[in-house]
């Protein structure tokens, strides 16, 4: 449900209602959330809520509401930061990972939280994706915004831009093109093209720009892909590697800061993309947008993000079960 | 002309023709270059070269060449770097100079240089807009990417990633955000409305990411531009500040690094966006595009981005004088 001040609250009621209406077939949504959020919520804005509260989400046998909440969110305010609310999403987070553990769930999607709210409930995270990677103690992650025609991963994300050199690895780069490569792998069902930016204006433009990152640490780290049998290119100048003919050539970009990726992500699929964090024992995408305290309770926020990473969620689930239970007919995968 | 080793002559061959056709009535271009290279270019591609040379940029009547290299480009090769090069580019970009200094041409237009080459001849600048810069003795001056859909301008541009943090003063993206505003207003004839970005991740979101660098230096460039009457708002994340619906909204944005506009501005407008240093005493523009050694001297260079900036240098230009020869009839601005 995400930080109950946001739009997390209404994009859920959404999403139940699509579901009972069908719309979700490839799955059975379950919110872990607030029972007494959702329906002030649904109050307020005349939507429906009689999804059944369930005890434990293994047993629903329809889309449902699984209370993961207690009191003290009786005082929270749409577009308000609070610890309550911060407190929330990490419980809808926490119980989720528990139950994806414990194997009741097939796979986790996050609706926003507010990382300042987080942290004034004392979690001091930097996203979802770090509390998942703690969590599921995936040694390897990392973050992807994906939509069909435009998915970037990427080597950094919530770190300050002058904190972004220190971090690169040749070690790091290549982790985040093997798991790319994997992912795209499974969506795509073949081995995807992947370009790898650099970190300079022109990428350094052969060390004219820059302290050389790009001949020490990322080059090195495009070969030895390539050595493993990934088809990587790079690295090109960032502002190359979003061009029209671009994105026909390549499946996915290897980025190496937030913006980098985020800037042409939001740009051709604002309300599409999913982020997916890669490298966890199950599935994990989330909304591509923030918890948008200012249109919260308003009805207007748009579910298209929400649903699109329910569906991708639902395929990377169905495909794990497909791998792990091989049968005669494997072709439509 | 630009490096005579990459995509200039071809593309001043193309602009000379198109001229002789008749397609650039707004102006009369005269190449800064090599007479021996683009007679050389003409013969390898068909092309024609009839433009006669002239001995004083002053003097042409039509579509001319000036020539100002020496028997040093004899043995230039395409696509390959060489002092010689570099220096004929540079050579190009001073004597032009010097000719818009004297006032015998209204406004300059820069084929693309390579900067290797550049700097194998001895001269040190990071690309064209530093050059222009310091011998039109502009204290201050900026970069910016102009297309009719999409304009940034940058508070830094041709320096490392590492580089951009220490560069950024208040002071500094204050003189960006008056450049912008009176760039702007000509072009367009009304008083823009620009966003600014912020250098972090979510723009820092209030701290989180980053060393206040929004709080402590972009805010109040932004709060005294304000001040000024500048229609400015910001700083915004990077990656919202792209997307459809404030393209819609904004006139421009102001960068604080190469790739936050490079991205979006190859992205929307890749063969038309024009290069701009603003803050100089004459209009100078240039393609938005490299030298492109890889097809140097194979016809298959698109002049789209060339033609477009000459279009806009003229238009400065001829703004320029109207500006400067007050008339009854002012209305046609």
């Amino acid at each position: 449900m995400g930080d109950p001040a946001g739009v997390g609250p209404e994009l859920c009621l959404r999403l139940l209602a699509a579901a009972a209406e069908g719309q979700f077939s490839e799955c059975l949504p379950v919110v872990f959330g607030s029972v007494a959020v959702l329906q002030r919520v649904a109050g307020r804005l005349g939507l429906p809520c009689r999804f059944p509260p369930v005890a434990d989400p293994a047993a629903a046998t329809t889309a449902a509401i699984y209370d993961v909440c207690d009191d003290s969110l009786a005082a929270i305010q749409p577009g308000r930061v609070s610890p309550a609310g911060g407190e929330a999403a990490f419980r809808c987070c926490t119980t989720a990972i528990a139950a994806a553990l414990a194997g009741t769930v097939d796979g986790i999607v996050t609706a926003p939280l507010n990382k300042e709210a987080l942290h004034a409930a004392g979690h001091d995270y930097p996203g979802h994706t770090e509390l998942f990677a703690e969590r599921l103690a995936a040694d390897r992650s990392c973050m992807m915004q994906y939509a069909d025609d435009i998915a970037c991963s990427f080597v950094t994300t919530h770190v300050g831009y002058a904190e972004v050199p220190g971090l690169l690895t040749t070690t790091r780069i290549g982790e985040v093109l093997d798991l790319t490569d994997a992912a795209l792998r499974r969506i795509r069902g073949r081995a995807p093209r992947l370009l790898v930016c650099g970190l300079n204006p022109h990428a350094g433009e052969h060390g004219l720009f820059g302290k050389g990152e790009e001949e020490r640490l990322i080059s090195p780290a495009v070969a030895a892909a390539v050595a493993r049998g990934i088809d990587a290119t790079g690295p090109v100048p960032g502002d190359t590697a979003f061009t029209p003919q671009a994105r026909q050539r390549y499946d996915a970009v290897v980025c190496m800061y937030h913006d980098q990726g985020h800037i042409p992500v939001k740009m051709i699929a604002f309300d599409r993309a999913v982020n997916i964090t890669l490298g966890l024992p199950v599935p994990r995408t989330s909304v591509d947008h923030g918890t948008a305290f200012d249109i919260a309770w308003q009805g207007v926020a748009d579910p298209g993000s929400l649903f699109a990473a329910v569906r991708l969620a639902a395929k990377l689930a169905r495909f794990d079960v497909a791998a792990s239970r091989p049968t005669a007919n494997t072709s439509h995968s």
